[in-house]
């Protein structure tokens, strides 16, 4: 019997070209396990995510699901998966699901979390996944920028893609900026991310609290969709795609 | 005037020869911090280290101390030193200490930690820093285990040094085994430690709590002093140097 698994997996996307397979790019994530379940089956197998992530973005907790039909219990599928897997890369869990979940078209929301590491030099053993700076931002200002973003609005100036049909327009539902010592944590949920978003809406917050950028340019963006006003696009190793919501 | 500088470092081990440069060897975290003095002060200056760490060791606080004359504030030098480091060592404090502190010859005891990862494949962010095996070794076994190897012993049958006219003999104040979900935590505090022996112990103490040796081994190895009757030397990269007293 065909069977639909849900699977929570997390990776380390420092030398991955993200996760979605392309026509002249090798070495995704997605890749990884089609290969291992090809290995099993000697079929092609789909296998869908939440959302892509970029080249050198983790994951604690991508949602991915696939359909087909195995001779294996559950447990001893995961094992069979997460041996064959390279060691970046695991499962953290492996379910049953009905056969109309998708993991992409089902997601209500997602969360990601971009990391700077601010003052001082990173401690080594986080550096793969924080971004360094030896500035210090002002969270307060940060903050209050944040809550500009908040909200249905039109983010393709917050965006890397060029002109488009598909709609642009994304929820936002909160944003939560904490300081931890020399670490800030910007978590951001949202019912959906378009490419680079996060990445160049924490440039610019970070932007704003290093007092390079006023905090007008939010809905300057928003209201002009020019990419060029908004702050830069915050390098991929600091991002990682925390949690999807179904 | 020359001072005494004391640092505290933390390094990620992974892909240096260990601590200490040799005749033959190359890419040492030793020579790093040499090189970047000598283009300070174009001048060879000699850093001591509390003691070796091997190839693929890690430390959260070795300590190490070099005496110069350098016309620069005390944290505008450990800025210095980072800036040019690359990221996978960083200086967490640098003190002036009295002329006769010398890190390895005063040192009292240190304090290392060997993080097993049993029954789950590791953690993906922290698959470096952990040594990753399917079976689930008994915690009580292994900790009644490591209480014979408390106090003041001949450790040559738990090192990998041949004969040598040095005294072997060490003493180890503490171990202490924790459980924490999938990891486990072997802290080993002794006033010096030989070569690989923390390794070799926690090796020896693994295979007890998987019941492949007995816990009758460790006075044996005690007493014959017999490399081959302990346990396996585990691999290098989950051991991690924690902390050095004075």
């Amino acid at each position: 019997m065909i069977k639909n698994y849900k699977l929570i997996i997390q990776y380390d996307g420092t030398k991955y070209n993200g996760w979605q397979k392309q026509k002249n790019t090798k070495n995704t994530i997605q890749e990884k396990f089609e290969n291992i379940l090809y290995k099993l089956l000697d079929k092609k197998i789909d296998v869908y995510a939440s959302g892509r992530t970029d080249r050198g973005v983790h994951a604690k907790g991508q949602c991915i699901n696939f359909k087909c039909e195995v001779d294996m219990e559950n447990e001893e599928l995961m094992k069979y998966i997460n041996d064959y897997l390279p060691e970046d890369i695991r499962v953290l869990s492996l379910v049953e699901e009905e056969e109309r979940f998708h993991s992409r078209l089902l997601a209500k929301s997602k969360t990601y979390e971009y990391v700077i590491c601010a003052g001082v030099k990173a401690d080594v053993f986080k550096r793969r996944y924080v971004y360094n700076i030896y500035d210090v931002p002002n969270i307060s200002d940060m903050k209050k920028a944040s809550e500009l973003l908040v909200g249905t609005h039109d983010f393709l100036g917050f965006s890397s893609l060029g002109k488009t049909k598909k709609s642009t327009v994304r929820t936002i539902n909160w944003i939560d900026i904490k300081k931890e010592d020399e670490l800030i944590r910007i978590r951001i949920n949202a019912n959906g991310f378009l490419y680079n978003m996060v990445r160049i809406i924490c440039g610019t917050l970070l932007e704003i609290g290093l007092g390079r950028l006023d905090s007008s340019v939010i809905d300057e963006v928003i209201n002009t969709k020019d990419r060029q006003k908004a702050g830069c696009t915050l390098s991929p190793n600091g991002l990682t795609l925390l949690e999807v919501i179904y």
